[in-house]
């Protein structure tokens, strides 16, 4: 069975990278999906997005990285991908995934979308919230990756 | 991968039923768990509740039903079960499923509780709404699996 | 067009008399159901609880209070009901009412549910509050009608 | 009683359909009204969605549908409106529509707002669902009224 | 122990009085921190908003109104304050909070934030509701200081 | 200014030790009440609840430990306390708590009720969940305080 974890990555966080890890125990292959649709108002490039997801998913064999061309269910199409993979936080997040997953449903009823729950440790990990210290100079190492941590610190110096 | 759906159907509804289904597509094998313990307030005894799910699942052929002895993750390890399909409908059951999957987590790191989101149009198939309809002498075939329907007129009549 | 407003009223609060008065303006006639079924845990007797409504309500021409036998389908058929009138406080409420209507829909496909928001002042005018704060031998006055309050301050002199 | 169902209509919507018809049995006259104050953001233009809204009311002899000018409060003055119906799909709708309720209660005592519960097969058919379905070239017939889908299908040939 | 309650004040409310009020009894000094950074789509200008707050808190002596600048963290640090003073009205603030909350303890672990609920009769009272109401010209007399209130007809006349 | 941190602490967690910990910075002296009026049902004597809490708060000076006669406001009447302090895991806890509030403002409107979020790494540190682990003889060593974790352990052996 092949899956797949779409968003925006923008950046990834410690929180992307958990459900990655344990999606990819689930599957015999993960596709993690970067989205480009948003890229207009995206923090980082889709190639420095994608770049760091690459290098943070080094060690996970069957972890692919790639760029979603189109809807996600296209993409799924394309790629034969039969399970959609979603972090869940809290009960909005819910709300949110229920309406997606209908959509995607209604699309291609061969894809299935389930939800992991985040861990409570990484509740807050969103990349709004890391976008947001980011603007005010203030350190991010906790909620990152290290290999997005190394690089936007070469890039400050 | 072995994967698991416990409950505690009583009686199994339609929308049990959907997340089966569903549910056995996306793994090797799955499991359907009648869980025991709170067998002192349910409607059905558990051999019923058994054997309405063997029935309504006889058509998917890597689908068992089986009764839950102990601990959900009891259950996992005797049947070497690493995945948890839960339903979700709504915020308010996220709430109860993140709990109940940190729990378990707690107790075996090695259990995966993944969620489904019901179908809208199954959103309010309660076993509960079921009870409560089978105490007023309504009707409840819309909301059952035929067999269940089929086996409770057979008591009535 | 003729509804009702039913609820354990276990005792009235203003809360309650103020969907009634809003609701009485709505219709030609509303219909105050007393509920029967939970009256074995309830604090007051269902006589006393139709005596409090109907004293409450006496400056309502248009409405009615009645005691609910059977399911609340089954009174407004009998009492040509068509519309029940629901409050709702807050969003725990609103999944609550939600079932309730979907249920009775089911029930009786001719019988709409409609929702009242309570106003913010009564929001926390239950019930549930009163019987509280009635155990620990406090003033429940700016909670509940008049004729309650009275008549439960005679009972304690 | 005269009351009134107003929204965006960004297509009509089904779920819409179903409150219109709904609402049509509990008073004497509907009256539909299109907003237009956020008409610069709408996909389609307000003649477009009064026009949908009329082909898809006219086997309802009590509803009509007109443009809503001004304030909602006004318009329900303008037309001696005492009730304004509208649908709730979740807790989120909850929410905002307490707060509308409120706001236009404040603006005018006279007019009471009351909520009918969209039917759980309706639930996740939103406007902006539609609207996001179309921006793809999908097909949205399961989510519009037929004069909907037949005028976008023209358009497209 | 000095406190902080910060916000747009966009206009003030009584809801925000309410709050101040309640809390400079809890603390030794209460500041009022008037956001800045996000004066752009504000409806009045930052120095309006500190007159206003300054007039309607003037009987209450221990509380300083003052801009914020920066992070509100790097102001608390400025002015030597250990606590955050929020106000929640209802689930969907709780939410909120509990973010903001998070992330200011991350950025300084010696800022504590603590909640007060809004009184219920102050639920809806909030700036954009006030805002909504200025918009179309309506009174909004009912929900902020009386020093808002005349300064605003004021203008009008 | 003296605050009050009340529950029923059937056993205290890390969580509870994390807001008291917390709340003890704000405040000259925090009192620490233990609820008698829930004894019936708790699993550990009142007595056992009150020695955990004395020996897990011994390092903090200001804090003391006491059983809650009667009400809470009472209680607070009684040690002359102005603040109650209350811990919020999520937005049920908040709904929950606002009602508390609400009710112990109206029995005492001198008593002020302000919420602190516990960390996200304790969202799930409830003592239910603790009881349950219990039940089924699993660990809870990563959940409690060192004192409740030996003392359970001297039980066991």
């Amino acid at each position: 069975m092949r899956a797949a974890f779409c968003g925006s990555f923008d950046p990834p966080t410690l929180g992307h990278l958990d459900i990655i890890e344990r999606a990819s125990t689930l599957f015999d292959e993960l596709i993690v999906l970067v989205a480009t649709n948003s890229s207009k108002s995206s923090m980082f490039s889709m190639e420095q997005r994608l770049a760091w997801l690459r290098e943070a998913c080094q060690d996970l064999p069957n972890v692919t990285c790639k760029i979603q061309k189109g809807l996600i269910v296209q993409a799924c199409q394309e790629h034969e991908i039969h399970v959609l993979v979603r972090g869940i936080r809290n009960e909005q997040d819910c709300a949110y995934e229920q309406n997606m997953a209908f959509m995607n449903a209604y699309l291609d009823p061969n894809i299935e979308t389930i939800c992991l729950f985040t861990k409570p440790e990484y509740d807050l990990f969103s990349s709004s919230n890391v976008r947001e210290l980011l603007k005010y100079h203030q350190n991010i190492q906790p909620f990152v990756p290290a290999c997005v941590f190394k690089s936007l610190e070469k890039e400050r110096t």
